[in-house]
């Protein structure tokens, strides 16, 4: 896919307006629609522009999972305590090296509200707790684990909790998900300008954004914005230019979680306005060795033979480890009594009546896949993995023949990855430039952001800070004066 | 220190001009003096601006190496064969894992004539190979190996050959470059605005860079340039907030390389006219364990007791894997017969007559480390280290009690770290847009741009694309036509 450019142009050159709104909103993923709804709901005439046909973006093609927690009523019903402060714990340790404190707060202080105006745009959440893996039920159940909550070492740093809320149908609840939103969308009088790729966002002198320039059909028209332009276009994991250029590295991963739209325009245009696009080598990339779970009792072990993770970690934490510090070279080692056919496909790359013989197989250095097991089995005698702190439920000794090797590389299995990197924002969505001031007018949700958890990702981040800061940025775009 | 902020500045709000120059070249290190030298040699008017009171900057403060190859008269004269091809394939394989090859390809191949342009300089070389090891030589020896070109992989992928040439002074050489390339800047005929901080760049309706504005004791000026302005203020690893922002991991290295000046300034004012910065999270980071250069002969282990690298990499590559891959977290561990005192202070952590009373008191898990040495050991009766490569030079079993490690953490020994992300250029230093778009009448060199080699630094590549990306940008800046 050719990328398309972006520009600012200069108000003074537009020859006339080809339409007006208070708010307009460039995307109708569920940031967008979120926002949409939200600087509606404030009293705002909005204008809500999409590059597809319809609207829906990446999210209608997602899990659905939604990342909510501090003791929401579904929590509650499935029985599960959880805090605004132990959300807040377990984000704060989960979300990078410099997790961005200020958003993860409010994230967590109103985590219980931002799920029940999620019920209040008719999205259902059946009460059942979801328990035989993380990450995206297969049924209807509505409550998961969907990230290292119960793993080492976030379960010794917060008390664990499930916080991946999906909505009520079975499967990929993305699609219900986005029904629902852009249903409301249209109850909120929102007017939808579809098929228009927005190429250009309209700067005033004083560099405040005062509309967008789309393309129709091949037509280019003007529209301005009174109040605020929201960008909410996706992240740029189908853009390669720009993976080369920022996230050379995902490129690896072999399924690109996105649409089509996610060519990074959105962050383009408000670079070009002055914003600051940051985390922009950082991804979600999923390493999906469960379901089912029982393969967590196997051992993960890279091209020296060691092992480099806990395997009962997060399938993102797994996908991070494996690509970022292992070149995306892996491996799944199981004995006779852990294996069993994995639910994603992955080959089997080595069998072995012996340890020795998968090393070999596996072209390892003679003795280091032999040690690395010789070690894990002697702790896991105990029931204890000291060296990387796998929860002792899923260690036991690999000790029974035949051994196997299932192939966990990028290049021969799935990763799924997406960008997380975008425009610098502040709590209500304010795009930001290097030195933290705002560039006037405009403002940024979803992956056109840069994300609540990067790196740390877990399933439901990616909707839930979309939706809840595309709310912010909504509430804050209708409440400001006009612009210049 | 706190951050001054930069901005843009519309030209038509300009009310007068304080200076006219037709190149106007921001920061005097060893970028900036190369783009000053030979914008004048090309025939332009040069007006050179300055923050500090003189210029040198972070350059004046190195060790003046300087990375070239292909074949210099300086690696003739000491008896090394090498090529532009050899340097190619060195450089493609280590400058990290998406390098840019227009600009490593135009770099080798003017290698050798940009030898000739230091010597046009004054700047003297002696005709003498430093072999105790790499990195900067405490003699006013000319050569040295100053990369990863003698170790695993490299040197199966590149003949090695050295390519660190270092002015002829002992010890730290960078003030004698620096001396020699103002000198050589004042010979040219540029004028020099010390003490002067850019704060402003000046863009024309089009957006094309038409002038700074600059602080000089608290007054401000406006300077208009007929041609170019070239941005070469440094990195900025004196900028807390922008580590915050793009590189986290590089505020935990104790010891950061640069003058005041590398506040990314240079960076934040290329961004505020469109250009895009890449690599913005990757630094330069130094661990350097030797000299003397027997204790490559230890083995650097993890907090999970196991080898991570071998240990005869460029300290540049040791410290990178430590920082990103390992968390800061390393030891190296030896025996009575490899140990000797470090010249860089480091710590003993922990001794014992076993290596199990090593493993206890460092608190690794229990066999962890017994099992890593017993590995390594096994095979280096027979000299070699199919695990991580180290050359048999450098290998022998660790047998001898009694056993000790030294702190190679960054919480307590030194990392050495410098940015290496900066603007987007192409290979006449010309600043681009995220699109790939020239930002027109702008320049960027050295560390305000995205260097040639990140991650995978060498010692001597700052200095030395600094230098040779600093005169394509001076002569394009000036061969260009007037600006609007």
């Amino acid at each position: 896919m050719a990328t398309k450019k972006v520009e600012v142009i200069d108000a003074s050159e537009v020859a006339r307006w080809d339409a007006t709104s208070d708010v307009i909103v460039v995307g109708l993923g569920c940031a967008g629609a979120a926002a949409a709804i939200e600087a509606a709901r404030a009293g705002a005439e909005v204008l809500a522009v999409e590059r597809a046909s319809a609207g829906g973006g990446t999210s209608s093609m997602s899990g659905g999972v939604i990342y909510l927690g501090g003791g929401t009523p579904l929590q509650k019903a499935c029985g599960f305590e959880d805090s605004p402060e132990e959300m807040f714990k377990y984000l704060m340790a989960a979300c990078g090296p410099r997790p961005d404190e200020d958003k993860i707060r409010v994230y967590c202080e109103h985590s219980v509200e931002h799920y029940h105006w999620l019920l209040d745009q008719d999205v259902p959440f059946k009460p059942v707790f979801y328990p035989h893996y993380s990450g995206e039920p297969p049924t209807d159940d509505g409550l998961v684990f969907s990230g290292n909550e119960q793993a080492h070492p976030f379960c010794e740093i917060a008390r664990p909790a499930p916080r991946g809320h999906v909505p009520q149908i079975p499967g990929q609840a993305g699609g219900l998900l986005m029904k629902k939103l852009l249903a409301s969308v249209e109850r909120h009088g929102v007017t939808i300008r579809s098929d228009s790729r927005t190429d250009g966002l309209v700067l005033a002198a004083d560099g405040s954004v005062v509309g967008v320039r789309v393309r129709t059909f091949g037509e280019s028209a003007t529209l301005r914005a009174r109040r605020g332009v929201i960008l909410a276009a996706g992240g740029f994991i189908n853009n390669d230019a720009m993976l080369d250029l920022y996230a050379p590295l995902l490129k690896a991963c072999k399924f690109r979680v996105g649409a089509d739209g996610d060519d990074g325009s959105g962050i383009r245009l408000g670079m070009a306005a002055g914003g600051a696009a940051i985390n922009m080598h950082m991804g979600s990339i999923s390493l999906p060795i469960i379901p089912p779970k029982k393969l967590q009792k196997g051992i993960l072990v890279n091209r020296q033979g060691q092992r480099f993770i806990n395997e009962d970690a997060y399938y993102g934490r797994l996908g991070e480890y494996a690509l970022y510090h292992q070149g995306g070279q892996a491996y799944l080692v199981l004995d006779n009594e852990t294996f069993e056919r994995p639910a994603i496909e992955r080959e089997i790359v080595a069998v072995g009546e012996t340890v020795a013989e998968v090393e070999r197989e596996l072209g390892l250095p003679e003795g280091s896949l032999q040690q690395t097991v010789d070690l894990y089995n002697r702790h896991a005698e105990n029931g204890c993995d000291p060296v990387f702190g796998k929860a002792a439920e899923w260690i036991t000794p690999l000790v029974h023949p035949p051994f196997a090797a299932l192939d966990c590389t990028t290049s021969g299995s799935l990763y799924a990855a997406f960008t997380l990197g975008g425009l610098r924002t502040g709590i209500d969505g304010e795009v930001l430039t290097a030195d933290g001031d705002r560039v006037p007018g405009l403002y940024a949700a979803g992956r056109t952001s840069a994300s609540l958890a990067a790196p740390g990702y877990a399933s439901g981040i990616s909707i839930g800070d979309g939706t809840f800061f595309g709310r912010r940025a909504g509430r804050a775009a209708a409440g400001s004066g006009a612009l210049s």
